[in-house]
């Protein structure tokens, strides 16, 4: 992640190898949102993509792949093609971005090439090479394409966000599953001993248990397993209830854990807000600076608004003046 | 929702045209609550809408439908003419609102059309002319006309806020509904792989398996598809687990964003507080003002009476006065 | 709950008509928590009130109620004595109660007798003296004596922090219950149309619809009526995937509303605290006075000792003192 | 949970009865986290626990019972012999630990041994030495071994957390969980009054109704009893309704929880840094002391970067300085 982020905010530094080897790091991971090449790119790559993942899916309905076997195939090189293109150019490329050394490319890139994107993309072309030297079409091979959706993520502000939230969180959310580990061994021996003689098909072991636990304490409830007495129906009602609680731990985790993201970066707009309102006033320049950073945190359009007008506020209005000098704090 | 917030902040401005459109503009968006035609009317208007949904799904049962045909018909033409009478009187008067520019009526109007509250007007007459203009009785045409329901929305302060943190949590939304996706496409291949051969009828296409996938992801778990094997009870005890996880994302995005929506209002009416309060005093007007904040910013009562109590013991108390100069900082 | 708030502050106030009927207010509504005789009274009716509702359920199974008639019987005349003493305990005594006017006895009693607790106290006595009344023992009498559960209500402090919440939240609740509602209408007007002509016995018109469309978007999924056309699976896996959202709306709303009312309420101990440690020292009787203020605003042990220990802190620390004269603010 | 705190906090205090018992009670409880022994210790401990969960688990499998019955009885020796030495050397070395008073070691050692944790301990080899006594080989004496799992949250700081929140929230979880009772029974009341004389085998008593209730209230939906009266369904849809509402209590009242502990800490943490920082810079040995303080709460890297920065640039930055005296405040 931490590549990730230092990727976003690139200034991608200037001439040496080439100027073409500059331009094609710009596009593939500059993110300059004004470059009409770069957004063309983007939007070819993104709709390439999506159309795989329907061809993939379709190609797995029988019927459909017998009418349009040769379609599919096509589609298959086509796309593998461009996207080992891609993987190519944004291994080549990489050296140009800032934080990386560029005296050491070879080291570079083997480290970017272990960055999360990047092994996504490698994922993605991987089973067409596969398949072609080992000359079997394994059905796994094919599904494993489907991986290819991942490529996706780089594209969605909100979605790294989420990520980094989830990340941040990893460590409660690891704990909560852990709990979740515990509540399934108890709920699984706990049915399996109230339950075993009667219906010792399905509650016959504890591991044979486990499928109904997680189903009753995910509150699926598919209701193909169920207990039958009544000492099992009481505790299964036990567990069910327990269960409420369960899916309640981790939503009050991510609940907190996303509060806190976005107040972090709203704490870090508002920093910026000070520094930029220090002089008294707000020029232009200070003004595109603080839009750039706001986008840069992801800060929403209304918070910002919000803090801009509070601070105005503030530098303008009495109540925030220093009583005994006069000047303003 | 630009449109929907310069309405209920609106201020109907004076005469040019006549009077009356001036009052129909007034009672139709004005939100002036204690005029008794404007109540009387929305309150008919309301009314009028709940009977139309209940008597358009009644309508549906083919029993009620034989018997009654004579009156569902007649509350229709009805329906359709108050509506209709109505939305023309939307139209009409929208020029006198203010924030609206009244020299380019047109240009006003078609704007004014255009706002998804309007369209939602619209789409509640439009399938009973396209019915009499086609001379078929589709019964498409019929259910659609449920979508009166969603006129309901403009009485509801509550829900415009909620419509409001639905759309500011946009962004994360999508990408939550997107992160969604990714799981039904890996859930799906991996039960694709797993049960194909044993189940082939629900689980034998990646297409077919997504019915499983969904189901159990969002913890519905109907039961009708379930795996068999020992394998597809462990893959699918994964997912129900992630399932769980992926319930959670949505509540904690909400959450999150409910919070920050409310302490945004909240902070917005402090600052009102504040200037209201520097002069040392509350005046019966000043009071009245912040009653009026408070109720467009749908500050709770309870939060207003805290913020209230905490500034004037502020203002009073000796706990933030300098104690050396004597001055309040 | 204005009422409810009273009682809970209630410092009854001295002689007048009898110190017998003060002593009845102070043991049934002043919550004395160290005399002995009202909690003992307290655990006498929680009791009286579990063993109730156990035995009314109870009493439901046939083969019970034929082997324990009598007992069931005993038990029910007993409970009803006690509960109708109890009932004319309070409302006799309720006029010594502060907040109260005590010269107005009648009007006073007759407002007593409308608050939500008290009615429940007479809705708990009143099935048996229809039954007694009307002559006939009726089914729907009998199981409306369960209702004595509420009464429980009236001795848990969280239970009633937990009603303000949502008697706060209310507004945002209702808005949510519409937005279901509407949901509903959508959801079972489309699966009308999608799957009318294959299953019309369950999805042969709106309202039969509504029971597929509320079992899945609240996520409970029984699997009786599933959708089987694929154009039906796919509707109804949107239905599942906008009920996620759904169900987790009310969360965010409560998530967002709890977490203010904690706030709250540790503003307002905060403040005690300023004013108690203004000369500078917690003194004996201020460190009682803030004890009792925690357990009445419901302040937890954590955040009070945090908030002392901060407190304290910015007292000595040299971190919050004025840099120009030297004087702590 | 206060000797669990005592015990992380633990600076084991120097020689008397011998280094070595010393010695025992650091790598038991002292987590050193740099001690290569202890380390190997917990390390050799956590599989043990996680090996044996799997066992007990795969032992209830009668094929494997039979095939493995003489590796089983093995390790379940080995690891009670284990877990035995492992439970004396705790309570033989616990009055080496800080907050121990070691003048009344049988004392102190029996307070010990009645800690959550310690209790665990016991019960991990209670059954083996019980079924040894008795001599008959109960099943649930078996399956009680796996309380053994409990073991493993000695070694998780994260899980520490969410058990301090649960304690913390239990008063209002209890209520939400009460709250939840109550709407079981009126559930059970009402579906039992309108199914009863339809489906007596299933809602033919309110005990027997509550099933039903119980397993909608969760949301989790079986679908082995569902009401089929249109009364029955449209009560059903109600319930199913609350039930959502119902799920969102607990979710709700955690995320509040949840967001509370983390932002105390923070505070702590924020503290700390000021105190540290009151002399204009951070020495080495302080930010090596608030390294351990951030571990010690729990406060992620992004929060504790975060303030750090936040408090160096109010100490540099011109932002926060009196701009006439150039004195900070």
């Amino acid at each position: 992640m931490d590549m990730q982020r230092a990727l976003t905010a690139t200034k991608v530094i200037s001439p040496g190898m080439g100027n073409f080897r500059l331009r094609v790091a710009e596009i593939l991971e500059g993110r300059r949102l004004r470059d009409p090449v770069a957004r063309a790119i983007d939007l070819g790559l993104i709709g390439l993509i999506v159309l795989n993942v329907i061809a993939i899916a379709l190609e797995s309905v029988p019927s459909l792949m017998q009418a349009y076997q040769r379609q599919f195939f096509i589609l298959e090189v086509f796309s593998v093609f461009v996207f080992s293109i891609e993987y190519i150019a944004r291994v080549w490329s990489c050296v140009e971005l800032r934080g990386h050394n560029r005296s050491h490319s070879i080291l570079t890139r083997l480290k970017f090439m272990t960055t999360p994107m990047v092994l996504v993309d490698l994922l993605a072309i991987l089973p067409f090479y596969i398949t072609f030297l080992i000359g079997v079409d394994l059905r796994f091979l094919r599904v494993m394409r489907l991986l290819r959706i991942f490529k996706l993520t780089r594209y969605s502000e909100a979605m790294t966000t989420m990520f980094e939230v989830l990340q941040e969180e990893k460590s409660v959310l690891v704990a909560a599953a852990f709990i979740m580990f515990i509540l399934v061994v108890l709920a699984s021996s706990g049915i399996y001993l109230i339950e075993q003689d009667v219906q010792p098909d399905v509650f016959g072991s504890i591991p044979a248990a486990m499928w109904w636990s997680i189903v009753t304490l995910t509150t699926v409830g598919y209701g193909d397993v169920t207990p039958i007495t009544a000492g099992g129906k009481a505790f299964g009602a036990l567990v069910a209830i327990v269960g409420v609680g369960m899916v309640a731990m981790p939503a009050g985790i991510l609940a907190s854990g996303f509060a806190n993201a976005f107040r972090r970066r709203r704490v870090s707009f508002e920093q910026e807000l000070q520094i930029a309102l220090e002089d008294g006033e707000l020029s232009e320049a200070e003004c595109e600076s603080l839009k750039r950073i706001q986008a840069e945190l992801g800060v929403s359009e209304e918070d910002a608004e919000h803090l801009l007008r509070f601070a105005l506020r503030q530098l303008n209005g009495a109540s925030l003046q220093c009583p005994k000098c006069g000047h303003r704090i």
